[in-house]
């Protein structure tokens, strides 16, 4: 059975992220002044071809800790749906 | 009121992605061979403070289309929810 998984990739909370701020900065000068923050991460777009849900969850938990994510400095979450 | 936005972008289907690629053999190489394809984009968290929804909608596509998206090779996609 076909699965797609949709994986957000994000910078933990106490991380500074630097690519987040110039963004924040470009939307000032676009004169945008009512964004409080912006963070980037990696989203992450997975197609799978296994039995069921559950085993596309676990492949894609097993994915995301062993090459997705850096566990010391990025938190992930993600979705999954039928293809 | 305050909104946060999730937004997406990334690679449009007709562009090749190395970054996707270079994960898809990654995870060969730590034997999970059932992934088909696999595509990387940017996901962005953005924190609003807007009058309404309509309003949050309105910044987040502007700021889409001027600064966080090259519309010729990227798509976007988004969603919206109270902070």
């Amino acid at each position: 059975m076909k699965f797609i998984a949709e994986i957000q990739v994000m910078p933990q909370k106490e991380i500074l992220d630097p690519q987040g701020k110039a963004v924040l900065l470009g939307l000032k000068n676009l004169g945008i002044q009512n964004v409080a923050d912006v963070r980037i991460g990696k989203n992450i777009r997975m197609e799978l071809d296994v039995a069921d849900e559950a085993a596309a969850r676990e492949e894609v938990e097993m994915t995301c800790q062993k090459l997705l994510a850096n566990l010391i400095m990025e938190d992930y979450s993600y979705q999954i749906f039928p293809a």
